[in-house]
């Protein structure tokens, strides 16, 4: 049998240690608001990033990328942020590797913060630690300013997620030359959308890296590759399996919501039953920063108290719903539902009024990437689904993408670009060294990779948050992975 | 043993048949008249592009794509054209196969008639044929007209590789979902340039096809990847292993043309040697002449009478060097070349006076690729090479490219987005189905692949024109993919 080499035992921590990762960092990037047309977000407008924590040491650097690698068009140039740290790595003759997280759509130093994993496991591997951040985000925004970047379609148009794979190719390729670690093995993280990235990355440009850990990436979201049900059906099922008359609660709660915003006054009631700060304007504000707390609750189910986005206890969705069906028997409908809902929004009891966010769809960036690439189809059925039923219209969509930004959404690109439809068979031959880790009670675990598609493209699902069966099979065939990559 | 399936014997036939494929079609692409600065084009200006050839039957067809796939510019579609036979085609209830060739630098119907090959081939497997223009090249050109595309950096900018690839996979999407053929294996074709948008298509779609015969592609001919002086060594070993005293010959004229050009009246007696119908006015004209036809004569060395590009006589190297080697003993160098070269310029005997380019640098389409993205690196060796010695200059090179496009080359553009360094090692995890065919007197061969990288990334050797063992061998290997593609 081959000895074990670094690399392979580089990988084989990686592996043990992804559970914690997928526990504690990623996964718990959370949605927003959900109105008719927009597909839940990753991250919620409602998180306050953490300001940078001195635990982690890094330098900050900055590097020149084109606006469009894949033009020769005389465009500005913009300064891409990266956060460095080569303090453990062991250098070019040792094959010290390199460890590389792909930023995701916001402020690189808030996953940076958020991702300890990658930190807390590098100087075990003499692994320097790169954070690229994404392009129009944080500071890496073309044209000097963010208001010049996000001004129209025209500035806004080299933000695609091609283009930022591709200044992930030019920095590490670039970085690798100046270093003279040609030979240093690359191995890229990354969660949610930078979890997507991160396989992507691997599949567009495998002689760069040698793996990739893909976490929470619904890779497979798209035009019909799974049904648009899953989201929510998977948003539902975790409030379904605490509690029949919670998730029963929740589903009536839409229409008694609607009933009582159309009553004279009915308004001013609800502002005053969820302690608004502000007067209501529209039922559908307050539907929508429900629906936002379902999700994230979801993506955030931990066994263990959290605050990567809110201040939250362990098993958070069976605190709410004890929260709903703990009430008196005469509590309203609506009444237990803000009593849920403040598990989520007021868990340190600290708030006096709640802020809603009424303007959903400013111009920022994911939007703008929700409404060219990143077309993710969402439904919710009528029996498995605690929301409202909701057949997804693509047609509508593309007229407030119009409205919004005056762009046509290209749903086929992703697709075309990257594949997706009959993903197994297309990467079974010609891709390899991808770990796909998700929680299955994670609304997007729906979209992504599930079963292994190769000995090295494999799917490790971490059930209910703890160690599966499956997971340890998958163990197995990672293990093939380190001897492979010899 | 498994039985042979319809595709595997798909293969079979098409390996069986690409020596003669790889003889009569591609790698009799030819090169073009070399300055101290370019490499020497696939393709050259003195061919007369064949009429279309009514052998072949086919429907023209235009496809709206866009301009920049990679942004959401707003920019102005442009109508790519297509030859598409489906008469053969068994259709997708039977996974009828789709056989689309890769077009190249130039006209379409041109490739399309002297790829006989895939013709012949597709009504044995009931395949489609595609030939799918290349963008700004024949009738596939933006902004409405050629001289509207070619006006400048700005509407040249969108003329790069990855564009056409994504042409082609945006194409082919669309074609399969029309026909509802999105299960049906695509196999992908492609000689020289078009070669290597093949093997770059199956590394960076590999959703879209099944595999690849790309024939004399030199996707490794980039930075420091392969010597650069292997382009002129092969060229030279051409006339080399012919005769030594033709070798030296040639060797020994470039210095006796710089002598006869410095004389009074020199280029006037040069005009006269070489029956030019123009009075030469740079000595350097000529010597690219010159060049050119022994780069041309090198790629188009095949054992039998071939017209792809020129009608020349079967083993029209050997000939050269006995017409430049019998010329009785008093016979002065340059009319001894002059007598050699005629036999490519003029083997019909039809010409009276010949025709210099001396303009080799106008704004054409390759010319604009070389000098942004096909940058290879061509020196000539003092002693290998029969050509005056000559180290390549980078910087001269970036210098002139601005003065004739205003535009930066971006050396390593190509490298960082398709791989080609340590080749074999990124390829054998992450590549597959790709069939390098090339024959080792083509000077191009040097840049290609001619090892295996796996037991699906394989490459075929004609060694002479002739099969080899190593031909063999590479066939055992080919049938592993055919067992593969279940």
């Amino acid at each position: 049998m081959p000895r074990p080499t670094p690399l392979s035992l580089l990988l084989l921590l990686l592996l043990l240690l992804s559970s914690f990762f997928f526990l504690f960092s990623f996964s718990s990037q959370a949605s927003h608001p959900r109105s008719s047309k927009w597909a839940p977000r990753f991250l919620g407008k409602f998180a306050n990033p953490s300001k940078p924590n001195t635990q982690y040491r890094y330098e900050t650097r900055y590097f020149s990328q084109r606006l469009d690698h894949f033009s020769f068009a005389d465009l500005p140039k913009f300064q891409q942020r990266y956060l460095i740290n080569t303090e453990h790595w062991t250098g070019p003759e040792r094959m010290g590797p390199i460890f590389f997280y792909c930023g995701n759509e916001g402020d690189i130093e808030w996953f940076a913060v958020n991702t300890g994993f990658v930190w807390d496991i590098a100087p075990r591997f003499g692994a320097m630690v790169v954070f690229p951040e994404h392009r129009y985000y944080g500071e890496s925004v073309p044209y000097g300013s963010r208001d010049e970047a996000y001004k129209n379609v025209t500035t806004l148009s080299h933000l695609t997620a091609g283009q930022a794979l591709a200044d992930f190719a030019v920095l590490l390729t670039d970085l690798k030359r100046n270093l003279s670690a040609e030979a240093c093995p690359v191995v890229l993280f990354g969660g949610s959308y930078g979890g997507m990235l991160a396989a992507w990355m691997r599949l567009k440009y495998p002689h760069i890296s040698i793996g990739a850990l893909a976490s929470s990436a619904p890779i497979l979201q798209f035009e019909d590759i799974v049904p648009p049900e899953t989201f929510y059906d998977i948003v539902s099922y975790n409030f379904r399996r605490e509690s029949t008359s919670c998730f029963n609660t929740i589903k009536e709660s839409w229409d008694a919501l609607i009933l009582e915003g159309q009553k004279e006054n009915g308004l001013q009631q609800l502002t005053k039953t969820f302690r608004l700060c502000r007067e209501l304007k529209r039922t559908e504000d307050l539907s929508n920063w429900l629906d936002s707390a379902y999700s994230y609750l979801a993506m955030v189910n931990y066994p263990t108290p959290a605050d990567f986005m809110m201040p939250l206890p362990g098993n958070p969705v069976k605190e709410v719903c004890r929260k709903i069906d703990s009430c008196p028997d005469a509590t309203s409908v609506l009444e237990r539902i803000f009593q849920g809902i403040s598990v989520y929004y007021n868990y340190t009891g600290a708030v006096d009024c709640f802020q809603l966010d009424d303007d959903p769809h400013g111009l920022d960036g994911w939007n703008w990437q929700a409404c060219t690439e990143m077309v993710m189809p969402m439904s919710s059925s009528q029996d498995l689904s605690m929301f409202p039923t909701y057949d997804y219209n693509y047609s509508s969509f593309k007229e407030e993408c119009w409205n919004d930004f005056s762009v046509k959404p290209r749903p086929r690109w992703i697709t075309t670009e990257f594949g997706g439809h009959d993903f197994k068979t297309a990467l079974k031959l010609s891709g390899s060294n991808i770990i796909f880790s998700n929680g299955l009670l994670d609304p997007w675990s729906g979209g992504s990779v599930l079963q292994n598609a190769s000995e090295t493209i494999v799917a490790l699902a971490t059930e209910e948050g703890s160690a599966s069966t499956e997971r340890f099979f998958s163990f197995l065939a990672v293990s093939n992975i380190c001897l492979l990559l010899q």
